[in-house]
């Protein structure tokens, strides 16, 4: 059975075929977010902390970590932003963090002051990426997500995507590097763009947990960019990969309606044992009138389940009961 | 290509891998609902009406007809409420119905009057049931559903399941009736009493699919029987139904979220060509504040979509316009 542990400080997290659906929180990323991006850039973490802790208590169980607030010259400034961030991320929750840089000198230092077992988001299979990166995963020993995509590009036939990724597991190995600790992103194309993007993905999947048998993760709102009401589709879509294989995603757990469809696909697939999550978070609710969802509890604690806020120290039921008392 | 043809008077609709999921209206069913079959034996069909256009214009594909008003004696009264309920709809709406009965003379009488090409609901691998209405299911040249249990009663072990299936398929080529006439119903337990529910059903899919190349449908919201907020995993549990291969069910088309999820998958199995029924159904679309899903929109006409309201000729957008003018 394949099992990619991380950890932060205090907690591990194993993402498996077994395991409930890992959702990495997207939100802390300043690309495509000028406003976030400036703050950074002054000093101001605000809105990183404030994304940081409303994930967590969304129910994300692990927060990816980028600080590329510039395309000029990032190998000046997204190292020592990073290490910032993340330091800031790690000392606030006790998920377990991705670290997503295109800057290896930034991954570098990052895995230099990470604790616990943190994810490097990500390697390609681009040669000069693969040489850069594998050694950094092998010396800190840590979880890779390889994306399939090389030199060439992204290719549309999805048998080469299959081959990029078990090249890079292949060179993965060469480093020493087992093949549990490579998280493979299959990439998820805009289905208003191309139609048989769902399809392609549904049987990448499959293929690379049967044949290569290793974990996989996406950036999961792609599937719906440019479409009308994104969230519907999405939350479709999250069912279908987690039926077809999929044990993680980068994405937005402050979406009450796509993390519905995390816990009620891990319910179906047998990984919400008992369905005690399920019950637990939507016992007392009530849906609006005509069918339509209400608003979300906030994760609730369960035992076992990662991917409740903060763990059981701080997070969920009993957080809010201190916080009254 | 598996393709099972449907009919009214004046539509036809084919269920098959390759088509948009086949929405099955469960409404007009008296079992569970005690006022409505106290209408019924009334004379009193306001609620069966009510039931077959609101379902129409939520976007069902089908409706079934199920007049099984009493436990005592149904041999006595049903036959003759089955035809009076099914040509009170068929007069009404124009989207093909299912015959739903435990009675086979009730199957035998409704067949007499329905126009076009209804499904009969349904055979089981019982003997006295194979011997009752296979030879109707010949005689009157329909398509079938087959419940995958017998004599023995459910099986908890999926394999037992599929030979069940299997032996239906292959006496209904001892009467001539083809495979593609047959829509096999896997049989889905509840998730909450059974937590292998989920895997087991859609490992049954992607064989009846694989193997016996059959379409196939189910009792949708008997997965969530038990749980809160059940509507949530029957949302989840539609797109993964779906990516496993599952062609139709018998739900409630009246949930916006249910549909949602059947709208959603539909884009990513690719069977909504260019997100075209997505598209005008949610164009206008706002989500509630906080990401929850607001009142769905009334379900739009687009050309080729078998599954939106009453056809071209009357439903969606057509016909709102219509009204206004």
């Amino acid at each position: 059975m394949t099992r990619t542990i991380v950890a932060s400080a205090t907690r591990e997290i194993v993402i498996g075929f077994d395991q409930p659906f890992c959702v990495i929180g997207e939100r802390i990323n300043p690309t495509g977010r000028k406003k976030l991006a400036a703050e950074m850039v002054a000093g101001n973490f605000e809105t990183v902390e404030k994304d940081a802790l409303e994930q967590v208590r969304a129910g994300a169980t692990m927060l990816d970590v980028n600080a590329g607030v510039t395309a000029v010259d990032p190998n000046a400034t997204e190292p020592a932003l990073l290490v910032q961030t993340l330091e800031i991320v790690q000392n606030l929750v006790d998920v377990p963090l991705s670290i997503d840089s295109s800057v290896s000198a930034a991954i570098e230092a990052a895995l230099k002051v990470a604790k616990g077992r943190p994810l490097v988001n990500s390697v390609t299979g681009e040669e000069e990426k693969l040489e850069a990166i594998l050694p950094l995963v092998k010396k800190y020993d840590v979880p890779v997500v390889a994306i399939s995509n090389d030199e060439t590009g992204i290719s549309m036939d999805p048998d080469v995507r299959f081959a990029v990724a078990k090249k890079i597991v292949e060179r993965c190995a060469d480093f020493g590097i087992p093949t549990h600790d490579v998280v493979v992103d299959p990439l998820v194309m805009p289905i208003g763009a191309l139609g048989d993007a769902g399809r392609q993905v549904f049987a990448l999947l499959r293929r690379l947990r049967e044949e290569l048998k290793v974990n996989t993760t996406c950036g999961l709102s792609n599937i719906s960019f440019g479409l009308p009401h994104r969230h519907g589709i999405n939350a479709a879509f999250i069912p279908m990969v987690i039926g077809a294989g999929m044990t993680s995603a980068i994405m937005n757990p402050c979406r009450p309606q796509e993390m519905e469809a995390v816990r009620g696909a891990n319910v179906l697939a047998g990984t919400d044992k008992d369905c005690t999550t399920w019950i637990r978070t939507y016992k007392d609710y009530k849906p609006a009138e005509g069918g339509h969802a209400a608003p979300a509890p906030v994760a609730v604690n369960s035992p076992g389940e990662p991917s409740s806020a903060g763990g059981r120290r701080r997070g969920g039921r009993e957080a809010r009961l201190a916080a009254r008392g």
